[in-house]
C-alpha cells in the first residue's frame, strides 16, 4: 500500500549498509518525477546525488505482497502471498488473515546474518502478524513499528486497534497510545519513525557493525497524516503535507549518514510497493504521472514505481537508468553487496542490479505483472502485453470505487475480466505510456513482438511452481486482540471463538 | 500548434538581448517536466540553470492565436485572434485565411527598434500571409521561415505548398525545395533553423547589436519530422526523434551564447504554444503529462505548457517558480529587460515576470482561459473555475476525433458546450491538477472561492472590448498562390476567382 522506500546501508571496512526506503507513493508524486508542484527537493537532490530509475516495478499492485516479494526476492506466487479464492483477486493481510511469510521463505535478513549484519524494521510489516509471522523470528534484529496498517479500526471495543511493536512486545496501540487525529491528519508518527532511523544509524555507526535497516513508514496510505509543522505547507493538501515530512526525513537520514562519514559505505534505495491509490484521490491519494489507474492493478499506475539508488562515491551523480528493475532485485542485489550468493534451492526473481547501478549496463529481463494468481501482463523491452485486463467489477464500480478516475480506456480498463491470452493487447511504452493505444493487431510490429513476448510467456509458465497461498483463510479469532506484552500495559482483548473463512477478496 | 521556444537576446554593454524558443511541445514532454524516457538532458540542464516555470500558460490552445498574444501582450479576443462565426470556436490562419495581425496591433519588434534592437524570426510566422501581414511590416528585421504550417497540402497543384521565406522574399515550398519524408519522417529543416539562429547570433555579437531572436520551430507538429541523425534514436518514436533533436539545438544555441561570451546578456525564455496535440498520439503527439486533455481545449492539458527562463548570472540556478505566467508576459518583460515602457494606449495583457524571476516574488494575477469568442474558464490561484465545458462536438467525437483519449471526466469533458456561469465547475489544480474531481457545489470551500473569482471574472467582463474578428472570412484566391519571389523561381502560380466565404471552424 502505498509508496515505500528501501535503503541499505552498510558501515566502514569492508562492509556496505544498506538502506531501503519503502513507502506509498505513486511514480508522479516526486519533483524528479514531474509533480506539478515539485515539493520533493531532499527527494530530488537524492536523485541528483544518484541514479533514477524510470522504468522499475513492483511485484504485486499493492502492499503485502510487495513486501513480502521485496524481503524474499521471489514472485508472490511464489512465497504464497497470493489467493486462490477466486481468479486474479488481490490479498494482503488485514487483522483476520490466517497466514503470514512461512517459515520455508528466506529473507534478505535472515540471509544478511551471515555476513555480520545487524538488521531493523521501522515501520509496516505487514507480511502476517500471529506469532511465527514475528519479523524479529524471520531475521530482523529490531523492529519499531507495525504489524498490519493503520487504517482502521479506530476504536479498540468491537475490533482491537493496531498494536505499534518495540522489538518482541506491543508498546501501545495506533489512536489510543500513538494518535492519528482523522479531523485534522495530525500524527507525530514519521517524526517518531525517522528518530528511530537516526538513532539506529549511529548506534550501528559506533559499533562499526554493518546494518540493513528497512524504512517503510505509511504516512502517505488513508488516513494520511502529517506532523503539525507540516500541516498546510503544501499545495497539494494534506497528501502533499505527507509527502514533505516524508521527503524532509530522508533527507535527514541521508545527511545523517554524511555526517557520520558512512555514506560511501551505505547504498541506499527509495521506492514504492505500489501505485498511488487513486480511489483516495484526490484529499488522500498520490499521482501515478501519466500512467494508466493506480493501486489495484496491473495497468503500469499500479505497478511502475518513483526509484531512486544513491550512494557517494560509488554511483556516479544525474544517472538515469532505463534498466527493468523490480522491488525484487533489491533482495539480489543486497546479498551480492553483501558478498553472498542468493539461495540456489529456489526460483529467485530479483536480478543483481549492481551493473546497471555502478556500470550503466542494461540487462535484459522481463517484467511480469502478477494479480493474485494470474500472469495478468508481462513487459519485454518497451513493449507490454496484457494477457487479461480487469480495473473492478462494475457491482464495486456502479458502488463508485474507481481504480482508474476520469482515466476510462475503452477495452482496455475493463469492469469484466477479458482475457486476452490468444491475441495479447499490445501496447508501446515508449511512445504510449498511459496504455491508451493497443497497437493494431495486423501490424508487422504486432506480429514480430508477439512472438518474441510469446517465448518469455511459455518458458516463465512452464517453469512456475506456485507456493501455498497464504491469503485464503480469515478468522476474526486471530486479530491483535492479545499481542505480547499487553499485559503490561493493561490492553489485553479476549479474542472471540474461531471461525476460519474463506476471505473475500472483492477486486 | 505544438510547442514553442521564446528566448530574448541582447548582447554586451547596458543592452539584454532576447531568445525565446516557442515550439508545440506538451508540459509532460520534458525530463524536467516528468516524461518517462527522459530524453531531453540539455532543456533539462537549461532548467537546471535557471527557472522552471511550474505553472506557465499560453494565451489560447491553439498556434495562431497564442502566437499574436506573444508578440502583443495581449489576448486574441482583443487583438483580433479569433472568430465570432460561432460560439467558443478556435481558429487559426489557414492558407485561405483574409485576416491577420492588425496594423493597429503593436509587436514587440517594432517597439523594441526604439531601444535599437534587430529581431530575426525563425521558423513559423502564422499571423497571417497576404503581403500587409509579412512579419517585416510588423517589427522584424529578418526572417527565415514559412507564414503557415508545414501539415499540407504536399503537391502544389490543386493547392500550392507552403512557401519559405527568407526575408522579403519565397526561395522555395515545403516538400518540393524542403523536403520533408512523409514516410520515414525524414526532413532537415531544424538543422537548418539551428544553423540560421547560430549565424544570427554571430553576426549580432560580431556587430554589438542587441537582438531579439524569436526561434518558432515547427518539428513536432504533425507531420513530425526529424533529421536523418535524430531518426530512431528515441524510445518515444517519430515524436521522440523530433524532440531529442530540438532539444539538442536548443543546447547548441545556449551552449553558442556561452562561446560567445553574451550568455550573461542574454535573456532566454523556452515554452510552447499549447498543449500536445493528442489527437495525433502515439505516433505524432506529444504528452500534457498528468493534466486533462489537450491542444484545442482549455483543460489544463491545452494550455499549460513547459517553460523555463535561463540567463546565467542573473536568475540562480536550480529555481522552481509557482508565479502563474502567460506567454504574453514575454511581450511585457522583454520590454522591461530593454527598458521600455509598455503602450499605454491599449489593455496589455502580459505583465512584467522579473520580479518573479529575478527575486522570486510571486506577483497575484488571473489566468484567462478563452476559445475563440468565450472565457471559457479561470485560474486564481490555486483554483480553476469552468464556465464552460467542452472538448468537441458528438459528430466529430464520432469520426474519431478526440481531444481527451483515454481521459474522460464525466461531465467534464463535455462533448456539448455545457454552460456553468451560475455555478463555475471548480477544481483545486494542487490537489487535483488532472480536473478530475469537481469541488462539491456545497461545501464551504467552494463557496469561499466562489466568491473571490467572480470579482475577478466581473472586473475581466466589464472591462473587455473585444477586437475586430480577423478570422471569419476565408478565400481560396488568397492562398500562397504567388508569393513574393516566385517568379525568378519559376514557381508562381494563378490564384482562382475571388470566393469569400465564412470559414468553417468545426471545434
Amino acid at each position: 500500500v502505498g509508496p515505500e522506500a528501501l535503503s541499505l546501508w552498510k558501515s566502514k571496512s569492508t562492509f556496505t549498509s544498506f538502506g531501503v526506503f519503502l513507502l506509498q507513493m505513486g511514480w508522479g508524486d516526486l519533483g524528479a518525477f514531474g509533480e506539478p508542484s515539485k515539493e520533493t527537493p531532499n527527494l530530488d537532490q537524492m536523485a541528483s546525488e544518484g541514479m533514477l530509475f524510470l522504468d522499475f516495478y513492483t511485484a504485486s499492485p499493492l502492499c503485502s505482497p510487495s513486501r513480502a516479494a521485496l524481503l524474499t526476492g521471489r514472485l508472490p506466487v511464489r512465497n504464497g502471498f497470493y489467493t486462490t479464492n477466486a481468479h486474479a483477486r488481490n490479498a494482503y493481510t488485514p487483522q483476520d488473515i490466517v497466514g503470514g511469510i512461512p517459515d520455508s521463505e528466506l529473507l534478505l535478513p535472515e540471509l544478511l546474518k551471515k555476513a555480520g549484519y545487524v538488521s531493523k524494521i521501522i515501520g509496516k510489516w505487514h507480511l502476517g502478524h500471529r506469532p511465527q509471522f514475528h519479523p524479529l523470528k524471520h531475521g530482523f534484529d529490531e523492529w519499531f513499528g507495525s504489524p498490519n496498517c493503520h487504517f482502521g479500526p479506530f476504536d479498540n471495543r468491537a475490533l482491537p486497534n493496531i498494536p505499534v511493536y518495540r522489538d518482541w512486545e506491543m508498546i501501545g496501540r495506533y489512536y489510543e497510545d500513538f494518535k492519528i487525529d482523522r479531523k485534522t491528519g495530525e500524527a507525530n508518527l514519521t517524526q517518531i519513525y525517522l528518530q528511530e532511523a537516526l538513532d539506529f544509524i549511529s548506534k550501528q555507526q559506533a559499533s562499526q557493525q554493518p546494518f540493513f535497516l528497512y524504512w517503510a513508514i505509511d504516512a502517505t496510505h488513508a488516513p494520511v497524516y502529517a506532523s503539525k509543522h507540516f500541516l498546510g505547507t503544501s499545495q497539494r493538501g494534506l497528501y502533499g503535507d505527507a509527502v514533505r515530512e516524508i521527503d524532509d526525513s530522508i533527507g535527514k537520514i541521508l545527511k545523517h549518514l554524511q555526517k557520520l562519514g558512512i555514506s560511501e559505505n551505505t547504498f541506499v534505495f527509495f521506492t514504492s510497493d505500489n501505485g498511488a491509490a487513486l480511489i483516495s484521490a484526490p484529499q488522500q491519494g498520490g499521482s501515478n504521472g501519466r500512467f494508466l489507474c493506480g493501486k489495484q492493478t496491473t495497468f503500469e499506475g499500479g505497478m511502475r514505481e518513483p526509484a531512486i539508488a544513491w550512494w557517494p562515491g560509488h554511483i556516479p551523480a544525474g544517472e538515469v537508468s532505463h534498466q527493468l528493475g523490480n522491488v525484487m532485485d533489491l533482495f539480489t542485489t543486497s546479498l551480492s553487496l553483501a558478498g553472498l550468493q542468493p539461495p540456489s534451492d529456489r526460483q529467485i526473481d530479483g536480478i543483481d542490479l549492481l551493473p546497471a547501478v555502478l556500470q550503466g549496463k542494461l540487462i535484459d529481463r522481463p517484467i511480469f505483472y502478477y494479480r493474485g494468481d494470474e500472469m495478468m501482463a508481462v513487459r519485454v523491452g518497451l513493449y507490454k502485453a496484457h494477457y487479461w485486463t480487469w480495473s473492478n467489477s462494475w457491482e464495486e464500480y456502479s458502488k463508485g470505487i474507481d481504480f482508474c478516475p476520469g482515466q476510462n480506456v475503452s477495452g482496455v480498463t475493463t469492469h469484466t475480466q477479458e482475457e486476452h491470452t490468444t491475441l495479447p493487447l499490445l501496447f508501446h511504452l515508449g511512445r504510449d505510456p498511459g496504455e491508451k493505444y493497443p497497437l493494431s493487431f495486423v501490424s508487422d510490429e504486432y506480429q514480430k513482438v508477439l512472438g518474441q513476448i510469446s517465448t518469455v510467456v511459455q518458458q516463465h509458465k512452464a517453469t512456475m511452481v506456485p507456493g501455498e497461498p497464504q491469503l485464503n483463510v480469515c478468522d476474526k479469532a486471530v486479530m491483535n486482540w492479545s499481542p505480547p506484552g499487553c499485559e503490561k500495559l493493561g490492553k489485553c482483548l479476549t479474542p472471540p471463538k474461531s471461525d476460519p473463512k474463506k476471505c473475500f477478496w472483492p477486486h
